[in-house]
């Protein structure tokens, strides 16, 4: 049956030198192959546009292997299965994985890298997988909660806020009773996460200095620091930071497209003066409680007081330059790219 | 008695740009005071020459705060009690505390900022008490072990390997079963921590890479990092940490002197991939465990089996250029200024 079918790709085709260019992929068409003895085929739906992205397309040693020239792009999704000759996934299962940025992934019902697993149609609509049920979510709650240990009545503060960990970060600490700051650009950003996500205030990097807004919304300093920017942003809440406080490196998205050499946190002393920790993580860690995380969060959900926004952007062929969105700040909640329907 | 003595005191004249300047002291003499009730007279004999000197000569908030213009300059020292109207002092006991570049400290006994504490010339040298047995040690003991948390096996490493937190970083490793890899400048240096403290290796900075020498030397990467020095020295390590690396941030002398921003950790990243953990460290927050301490590297040095190298510029006058020694690679060992007789 899965013969009759096309399968449409992004390739990589060169590693980018700073900001990813049309002519870094390649967009290829092949007929689909029929699924072999245990192996299913999923009809892609939404695909996960994420920062780390970027990361994945560098040579050299990371915490993932980088993603092979002509290889397609990695991603993470959520899809339909449309073929099975596996037990362990029926035909009109959805499933969410690294199924990458094509059309239809082909493979072992139980392929390791692509980590299928089922999810519930009914429970929640299907883009929150990719959002706070997904992996922005664990990585926002597995980080806050394990590395940042908020404590009730501390101030957390989390940069790009609006963002698909961000808006997870603010109000997983929001329900730990702690004072929450987010940093994101733009007043509509701004608005947002305090107006709707109920953060206590948020910094607004585009108009007005990081440093002020700092002082200004954390009078009693900053205890917990979520970092998704680097740069200047990590300099500056440096300056602020309690002691013994905590500040988790989720990721730097501001060095990304740098051809000059990353920016190192000038003011890392500060760690040493406040007996502070600056620590690193990566999600995939966390694989084993992942069902813990998604019971608090989906009955937060369920009560109505935690919400998620997500940015859709329509179409496979969108790609590549859906993805620079993320890096010029113009995704307003999680990106996500629609590339095939529900049903 | 003591009026018929005068005092010589090095005090803060400028706040330096760059390296220290001979202009930003100011040399004084002045008559010694007479104590008062509750109060002694300490007769400096040793003065501790740290790295953080230069910190306190700037203003600003940092752990402690600075020395303020004309101020006699912060030190930590030891000397002995020739006066005394305290019960807690007798004249003759020896002491330790922050007592100042100058001849004699003058003031209560039980000053807090002073923090004089006795100490047994019996039991150890005198100048081991401003080494293993004190400021540095304390630091090395508590960052190394409470905050680096080594396990046998680890391969820890040092940098300012043979300056006086180094020393004692590296032998308390050893003790706990650590594969100890030193980074110190100069031949004379590495071949010190290696044959006499017992080192696995040493790599020598001024004459060589430090990224080769520590693919050679941490053949198993880095699992606990002990930085005193910061800049390029913190970024090559970062290179080779492995996953759970602990970093002790316990100075950066190599920027200290700076007029330019300190230079950040480029390689900071290393952090997430690797979900490792960058933490400082202020010696004051062990002050209650500081015998414990005390006791088990005593017995060590007692055992034969743990050693400490100091080097011992003579006479106060040679405060402001024995100072820079520390900024120039100069002290081979614990800098340590002699300012009067042991009698």
């Amino acid at each position: 049956m899965t013969t009759t079918l096309t399968n449409q790709q992004f390739r990589l085709a060169a590693r980018p030198v700073g900001m990813p260019k049309p002519t870094d992929w390649k967009f290829t068409t092949e007929p689909l192959r029929e699924p072999a003895e245990g192996e299913v085929v999923v009809k892609a739906i939404y695909l996960s546009l994420d920062p780390a992205m970027r990361g994945w397309m560098n040579e050299g040693k990371s915490y993932i292997r980088p993603v092979m020239i002509d290889e397609v792009m990695r991603a993470g999704g959520l899809g339909k299965v449309v073929a099975s000759r596996s037990p362990k996934f029926a035909v009109g299962d959805y499933v969410s994985g690294a199924i990458g940025v094509q059309n239809y992934w082909v493979g072992p019902a139980d392929d390791k890298t692509a980590g299928l697993y089922k999810v519930d149609p009914k429970a929640a609509p299907l883009p929150k997988y990719l959002n706070a049920l997904g992996m922005p979510g664990m990585t926002a709650y597995f980080g806050l909660l394990d590395v940042g240990q908020p404590k009730a009545g501390e101030t957390v503060v989390v940069s790009g806020a609006a963002g698909a960990v961000g808006q997870t970060v603010g109000q997983v600490a929001r329900q730990k009773g702690c004072r929450v700051v987010g940093i994101a650009g733009g007043k509509d950003k701004c608005d947002f996460v305090v107006n709707e996500l109920g953060f206590d205030a948020c910094i607004d990097y585009k108009n007005g200095s990081v440093r002020e807004g700092l002082k200004q919304h954390c009078p009693k300093g900053v205890d917990v620091y979520f970092d998704n920017v680097g740069g200047e942003i990590l300099d500056d809440v440096l300056t602020r930071i309690n002691m013994k406080a905590r500040i988790i490196i989720c990721g730097a998205i501001s060095q990304y497209n740098n051809t000059t050499p990353v920016k190192g946190p000038a003011n890392y002393l500060s760690l040493l003066v406040n007996r502070a920790r600056m620590e690193g993580i990566v999600v995939f860690d966390y694989a084993d409680r992942y069902p813990v995380a998604v019971a608090e969060m989906a009955k937060w959900m369920q009560a109505g007081s935690f919400k998620t926004r997500e940015d859709i952007v329509e179409g496979l062929e969108k790609f590549p330059e859906a993805l620079l969105m993320l890096f010029e700040g113009k995704n307003f909640g999680k990106l996500i790219l629609k590339v095939g329907d529900e049903a």
